[in-house]
């Protein structure tokens, strides 16, 4: 498919916290919490160290990333995100950048990422997400599930 | 391990939308977001129908939930949490009574859960979550991940 629809993109813009679901090398579900951005048509997150998560999409790239859109009360089915994805692994040292960037969305628009930037630092992997299929409620899902 | 922690317990009766992570016949991670609430020592959540989180929970009971605990602007690590569960899925008339509780934590103090009610209707599925781990960010995870 072609990448994020508007509403989606917009979702993502304001700092949902992504619920990223990966196999483990025993088939069972592996599940941690993170900051994303959308970067073109894809979805872009940053790391620090080779995470569980890394290895296990580095085994397998089927990747669910889950956010919810903000609540809003007397609401029956709250709104919420399933992108399934194919995830690329990237080792570089711009993922600094990357997380600083986020920090401004998911902190505050004038905080600083706080790890130490540069080569051979901790900011090491970044992650891409090419989008597969939408899925969840909401006006990025399809009518029908 | 013992159930739920307090703290847990506590962010779970305030209503966060779980994200449910269970594994498709194909081995890729499958996703969908539920509403939950304690049971005892257990999480429980109630179902209208055999839905592939269903099927999947039935081949392989090895389930996640995990879920936001409320942002705080400013905050670098926004808090949450991670429950490895293994699920029991049973046939049941009364998921009704579950969801129209928790209607009144999802929805609001007033809220009827709007699927009939009774024997034969659409409710009919409840799934006992028995904690086996908790991770995440928060009180209720272990200090080092």
């Amino acid at each position: 498919m072609n990448g994020l629809p508007p509403t989606l993109r917009e979702l993502v813009e304001s700092g949902p916290m992504a619920h990223l679901s990966t196999i483990n090398p025993d088939g069972s579900p592996q599940v941690t919490v993170i900051w994303i951005g959308p970067d073109g048509d894809d979805l872009v997150s940053g790391h620090m160290s080779w995470y569980t998560k890394l290895r296990n999409l580095d085994q397998d790239p089927r990747a669910v990333l889950s956010f919810d859109a903000p609540r809003a009360p007397g609401i029956f089915m709250s709104q919420y995100a399933v992108v399934h994805a194919r995830a690329t692994i990237q080792p570089t040292d711009d993922a600094w950048d990357l997380l600083n960037r986020l920090a401004k969305v998911y902190i505050s628009p004038d905080a600083e990422f706080l790890a130490p930037k540069g080569p051979g630092y901790t900011v090491r992997y970044s992650v891409q997400y090419s989008v597969q299929r939408i899925g969840g409620v909401g006006p990025w899902a399809p009518a029908s599930r």
